[in-house]
């Protein structure tokens, strides 16, 4: 049986509930799915294959999987930084969205934001924003995985003048998406507590129920949130969300900073999933999630970038890297959220997370074929005790040379082979010019 | 007059006085230094030059500085991770030091960390080992800046089998290498109050002071050390350190993670200066240094890695990144430690707390030309609205194109010129499997 694509020479990071790592193994790809995942015999021939690629003595591993994302702030990266929330989002988010996205803007946002993560070996993605359908459609053509949602919130938002149609909207986006691409799952995606009624929310679950999709929420990520749901509320953000029915196994909470030990208990109990932002959350110094304390209790928890506009990049190796560091300092325990927990956060967990573990986010025989190759042979990446210690501690997105989503090789030797990517640079410096403007 | 080396056709990050930021700039090296910094008028012909850079429309700006570093630790990268501090440096550094610290180890270690910084655009280290001059050799071989000093330190040591000699060895080191390159500054690296006696510390200052020389030392860096230094005098690191004589200008404080408000006086009355490690305190659980406060005081902060085996990278973008985010989440303040601020410490900041200020950290006529060009040509540095926001929030060491230090070109397009890195590579590759068998 001849393969699609057979990679081989590296160490493979299959990311399985044993955690096998096979060196010098062998991966070979049927169409869109992994059909063998072994190690290569030293006198044994390679699998025969309709395209080889030679991962040169580094790592094979699955694709990470990016559990926030709002892909067309990309337009935004570095805009305004350095400077309190409400100064932040009033004086520069809200008003640069308000003027510059548009249908168009947002497609090349989502084609810049899915360039960068390719190239930082993100293969799935899953993302919140406005004019969702054409972040979907960006993400079909640059041939990345993503689960998308279109936002939900209780004021005009972009391309959606009027709020009262905001559930009806996003139910409309699944009906769109539900069965055009193996890449596209639709979802769900309410901004928060503090900016959906409580009929919103709900009406907004329900919908999620009755597609059987994720529902995203961004729930207790600053204090300012946990204090204006305690004072209308009189219990805190998870509290509340779980009082009017909004948490349960299908649903996934993003920061999720401000949590109490009942919270903890709750999030836990109702099999719902977090989506950890370690560096969205110091740089808007929101706080720090307790997720050693998640892991804990059981609960499911991927890692996140955000938007770009709060990072400034959607490089999951610097997140995965913040993480590690940021938790062993704050418990002032070096033991505390180990390289390879760290990892798992990136890949299978992130993939639970949103409910696609069966689909992405480890190497095993029958899953879709979302693999990434790292090139180690590199100052920075010499010499190799432990490749899982070098992912996490030392390697960067750069790093990553060959990207293969769904079956289909889209980066070979660090360059995009689906989209024009100076094409699409050309057109994003052109919109961004505008917004120097305002 | 012809010009060594024209750069242009890029924005020009002076990081002088005035913090000057020039568009479509073109800067011209003479020698090894900086000769003409200016705009090109649009109708201006490019200066004469023996070679010409095209910065393709990216950031020229200085080369990094880190302050700290123990560059043959590269060889002991990710050996030994997410341990306590005592099992990590007992049962595994310290074993491994033992038995494969030599010259050529050293030598090796030191290239390999050397191609690491000159990739990521570091072009200054400072840094403080045992066999120093194999490190001294190796900076100057692969053409990188340096202040270098040989290790004291109360037990025996690699190459220094008799404690007594240690300050000895170091004078040796600060004759042997003071007049021999402009790349090589010698100093003394005095350990620790914990590992170093009164006598030996009290020696080494004097032998610093007599030279002329800067003084190095790890001081208040983890809490153990802090108790330690209370039991047995009753009072803080920095106080000792102060109350024996060797807080003073010429003197580098390394980590002062563990300082209380007197502390931060003393440091800024004695106009002593601080190496922030944030990673390497960050993944050792040591604790956050008070920058924020240092700086408030007016004490000089630079930025520094640390060896390999607490990061483990070499990387300061990184350790940019973090710096910023790590004191806006710890203050809970998103203002504090702006990008401006970070990339001072990084740079002109971290050059004057090494004396180097006349000669590097900065783009001014007649300084040494130590200048790096970032390429901004990729998705996760796309649109720019602030070259500064990207260095510090969005930049990773592999968009650094072209290096020249002290006016030679040291990497073009990512290739670097004056070694063999595949040699490098393999060499200590082959060291890494004796390491392993151990």
């Amino acid at each position: 049986m001849k393969h699609s694509i057979v990679i081989h020479n590296g160490t493979i990071i299959t990311m399985n509930s044993d955690f096998d790592i096979i060196n010098n193994g062998v991966l070979c790809i049927k169409n869109d799915k992994l059909a063998k995942i072994e190690p290569l015999k030293s006198d044994a021939p390679l699998p025969e294959g309709e395209k080889i690629i030679d991962a040169r003595g580094g790592i094979i591993m699955p694709g990470l999987v990016n559990t926030h994302t709002h892909l067309p702030m990309a337009l935004f990266r570095g805009l305004a930084d350095d400077l309190t929330l409400s100064v932040w989002l009033n004086e520069y988010i809200f008003p640069a969205e308000a003027n510059h996205i548009h249908p168009e803007s947002v497609r090349l946002g989502a084609l810049l934001s899915g360039a960068e993560m390719l190239l930082s070996g993100t293969t799935t993605c899953c993302d919140g924003y406005f004019y969702e359908d054409n972040v979907a459609a960006a993400m079909n053509e640059i041939g990345m995985r993503a689960i998308l949602g279109q936002g939900v919130i209780d004021f005009p938002a972009p391309g959606v003048p009027k709020p009262e149609d905001n559930v009806n909207n996003a139910i409309k986006f699944i009906q769109n998406w539900g069965n055009i691409s193996p890449l596209i799952t639709p979802s769900i995606f309410c901004h928060s507590p503090y900016t959906c009624s409580e009929a919103t929310l709900k009406k907004a679950k329900d919908a999620a129920d009755a597609k059987g999709v994720l529902f995203q929420i961004h729930a207790a990520e600053t204090k300012d949130e946990y204090v204006s749901i305690q004072t209308k509320h009189h219990t805190t953000p998870v509290k509340y969300l779980d009082k009017i029915g909004i948490i349960d196994q299908n649903t996934l909470l993003i920061h999720a900073v401000w949590l109490d030990d009942d919270d903890i208990e709750i999030i836990a109990k109702r099999r719902a999933s977090v989506s950890h932002n370690p560096e969205s959350n110091m740089k808007l110094a929101s706080g720090i999630a307790p997720v050693p304390a998640l892991l804990k209790a059981g609960v499911t928890v991927g890692l996140g970038t955000d938007g770009c506009a709060s990072n400034n990049n959607l490089d999951l190796f610097s997140e995965m890297d913040t993480a590690a560091k940021l938790h062993k300092v704050n418990a002032m325990d070096p033991t505390v959220m180990d390289a390879v927990t760290v990892l798992k956060m990136a890949t299978i967990e992130g993939a639970r997370s949103l409910g696609l573990q069966d689909i992405t986010g480890s190497l095993e025989i029958g899953k879709k074929a979302d693999v990434i190759i790292i090139d180690t042979h590199k100052p920075h990446l010499v010499p190799i005790y432990n490749p899982v210690s070098h992912i996490v501690y030392a390697a960067q997105g750069a790093d990553v040379q060959d990207v293969v989503v769904d079956g289909r090789i889209i980066v070979k030797d660090r360059k995009l082979l689906a989209v024009d990517l100076e094409d699409i640079i050309k057109k994003v410096v052109k919109i961004s010019e505008t917004i120097k403007k305002h």
